[in-house]
């Protein structure tokens, strides 16, 4: 066997082994005895040192000093195993498993402080986090910017300076739109339920279905906070259920199966290797918004999703379809990130991105994160925190380590928006096949200008390849600025 | 840190990885997507070797040559890590990843082989899986018997000839017991349904809690053959439904229950170390056994399950607590083991212990082997098997290469039925207990003799600590031939 060949058929057994790890994040979020969660951290934490001790295995070194791809597949897969490579061989084994069992543990404590609205309750095992995650990211920079550090693992390439230029140039639009909506004299129709949770579900399912979802290749559960987890032939997606409106429910539901779509679309050819999964959570993220915005929001589905929802809630007091369209697109100034309209969107994302660089970077302390949070919801949002599970603890991502991670959402719509711009160009037929509930145009176009290439192109260039033009905030800006001027008549 | 030490923190990530095995083995049995089956072969492959490797780590010869164990629990975790290491020593890794790889796969076939009755389908992949494991044996056996090689996997220190002796003298007491219940008089009782299956589901976990199953510690789902899985703080159980007849899932839960509160109720002390989990098949069959049969099926607990079945079921088409009994007990010459009674369960076992003995001895050929099961089955139940999943199918042993596994099945029940005389003695309140739904007088007993003592001491001796007494068929035949003889006016 070549370097090639040696390098490849070891990587492909370290990807199986992450697969692993993530049907055990998969397990731990959906199914997992309450009372597991401390061995499982042991669990978990064992695992991780099996995967860093393959990553950083001295043979992959060598491997990596002799090989010559001898074309772009295998150009790409070195790429990312060299990456792979570098990035484990500077953080300490300790520290990985430590980082696996602390974080393993802390979900339950935050769930737990999160039910309880006591964010002084989850305050030191949210510091304990922190803390290891700035030594790990120390250690990832080597000098360079500690933020960066952390941001690369989830968007190779990217900076925060980049990215504070890109939201510069968005915000001040953004705020211009909302203050036009909350000041226009028209008032979105809101549902009135119950709405049956399993007959959420199963129209959950159908609208997975409608977007191209392949259950063969995975299934749809509830969970706190819905998530995707895994690659390839088993990528399985998350929602959550309200009595009270099935709007959240459904959208849930479509932006995980962008996500998951993207994983099963990969090329069958890349699988278990490095180029099986997508690019990158930006990447990511711009398959979940489109599907779930762009796509899932827009009149002709919305249309279809009336008409399902009439056989299943009666008329929901609401008076037909352009109703029905309004109501999903109601602009209020929620305290919730996963359930913030189109608009407000990226606000909830500016504030944690700079709450969590502040945090990073060692300019806030955890102590004070709390009332800095509720200080700047205030002023951007214009309304008080009531409380801590409506605040600083609503979302997993900190509790669980993932710093650096958020930025990436934004940086996801940005992206939707370059991709609906192309999307409406090349596939004229798209709007009426999504109005008979046949999402198919759409992500098929999708599918083979983004999802079948997994990992072989970086980010930026998938896009701009996906595309033809440079990234730029102004297409999905301009969207917003269309879709809610005639949405609220301004 | 001394040998000791090292050697223990070591296996401490030896036995969470496999866990993490375990609980993959759950998922493709509970809820894995169909599709997904290639992909965690891999995956498990993968794994597999990871503890392969875990295993026969020469580091791990190095600290068993110099520890000097200093007390009874060190020196029976030593003994343990002994036994592992050298049993995985003795197989090439490339050979134990291929049995993982391929009897992950084979289940798949086997499970659409059963539901299309095609024997002939499933042939190929189970000749693959007998190959594998005799080279496995043979790599074992080191010259020695091939058979016992296997099972000593599941019953250390047991072999098959001591068990064809102990088998030997209980046939002619169950075949003369069988043939007096099929020509009496008296028939039992059949129920009408249908019986609700979310309802079974409810009543099954009521079964389960009555038998002191912690679901902080586990969980409770459908799987097509049901099986316990995980150790410790994370032990799972299943159990299936039938519409016609529900018996089957409430005494599938309580087998379960019995082989679930075993691991759950391994002292604490011994969490993630190779005397976390119970000591063999056997002792694990006894528990299951012991919960299912002699506390399950006898009058008390079945007094208490009638009432619940009635306020669920109505009568049921039976006339009261004798009734519901009888048809608990009810003898009849089935075609499924699982689904056998306690007269015939033992003649299920004897029939697959010499087949498979055949099998990896090489005396009987895979093609075959339909053929020869339904000849002895024939010979056996004085009746044809009327289709494949009936038959040879019906097990899901063989399919996952488990040779060697049956016969620690009878071997469970001779356990049981010295377990239950010693508890009858010593715990004369556990009848009237079970009476009220409330089995703790009884597995409180077992929990103290049997379960928190985990793998500390061997199979028998266990057993025999707990009875104060040798091993011996005859409390399990007396047990029998009281029960039956009571129940069918013999």
């Amino acid at each position: 066997m070549n370097a090639y060949k040696k390098l490849m058929s070891h990587t492909r057994e370290t990807v199986a082994l992450k697969q692993v790890l993530g049907r055990l994040n998969w397990d731990q979020e959906t199914v997992m005895p309450r009372g597991a969660a401390p061995q499982r951290a042991e669990e978990l934490a064992a695992l991780e040192k099996v995967l860093h001790a393959r990553r950083t295995d001295p043979q992959v070194a060598e491997w990596l000093a002799e090989v010559t791809p001898k074309d772009a597949v295998a150009d790409a897969q070195v790429y990312q195993i060299r990456r792979s490579h570098e990035r484990a061989t500077k953080v300490p084994a300790d520290l990985s498993a430590e980082i696996a069992r602390v974080t393993s543990l802390s979900q339950g404590i935050w769930a737990e402080a999160r039910a309880r609205d006591d964010f002084a309750a989850f305050a030191p095992t949210l510091g304990e986090v922190l803390n290891l995650r700035r030594q790990e990211a120390d250690a990832l920079a080597q000098g360079d910017d500690r933020y960066d550090a952390l941001l690369d693992d989830y968007e190779p390439g990217e900076s925060a300076a980049n990215l504070t230029g890109m939201f510069a140039a968005m915000r001040p639009r953004l705020v211009a739109l909302r203050e036009k909506i909350l000041g226009s004299e028209t008032t979105a129709p809101a549902v009135h339920g119950p709405f049956n949770e399993p007959l959420q579900m199963e129209l959950a399912e159908a609208c997975a279905r409608a977007f191209g979802y392949d259950f063969d290749f995975g299934r749809l559960d509830k969970a706190v906070h819905p998530f995707t987890s895994g690659q390839g032939q088993d990528s399985r997606i998350t929602t959550r259920t309200s009595p009270d409106e099935p709007f959240g429910c459904f959208y849930s539901t479509i932006h995980e199966v962008g996500h998951g779509c993207y994983e099963q679309n990969v090329s069958a050819e890349y699988l278990l290797t490095p180029l099986g999964e997508g690019v990158s959570m930006g990447v990511h993220e711009s398959q979940s918004r489109i599907y779930e915005n762009q796509l899932g929001r827009g009149r002709a589905f919305t249309g279809w999703l009336h008409g399902r929802c009439q056989s299943a809630f009666g008329d929901m007091g609401l008076d037909g379809p352009d109703s029905f369209y309004a109501a999903v697109n109601a602009v209020n100034p929620g305290y919730i990130r996963t359930e913030a309209d189109e608009v407000h969107y990226n606000l909830h994302i500016l504030l944690r991105f700079d709450l969590e660089q502040a945090l990073i970077r060692g300019d806030l302390e955890v102590a004070d994160l709390e009332d800095a949070w509720n200080a700047r919801f205030k002023a951007d949002f214009g309304v008080a925190v009531d409380k801590a599970s409506n605040g600083v603890l609503q979302d997993v991502h900190w509790p669980v380590g993932l710093f650096g991670y958020f930025p990436t959402y934004s940086l996801g719509n940005v992206y939707a928006g370059c991709l609906f711009e192309a999307l409406k160009a090349d596939v004229p037929e798209w709007e009426t096949a999504l109005a008979r509930g046949d999402a198919s145009p759409a992500t098929d176009w999708l599918r083979a200008k983004i999802q079948t290439h997994g990992a072989l192109y970086r980010p930026r260039e998938v896009i701009e390849k996906a595309t033809g033009k440079p990234i730029s905030v102004d297409p999905l800006l301009t969207y917003l600025e269309e879709k809610f001027s005639d949405l609220y008549n301004l």
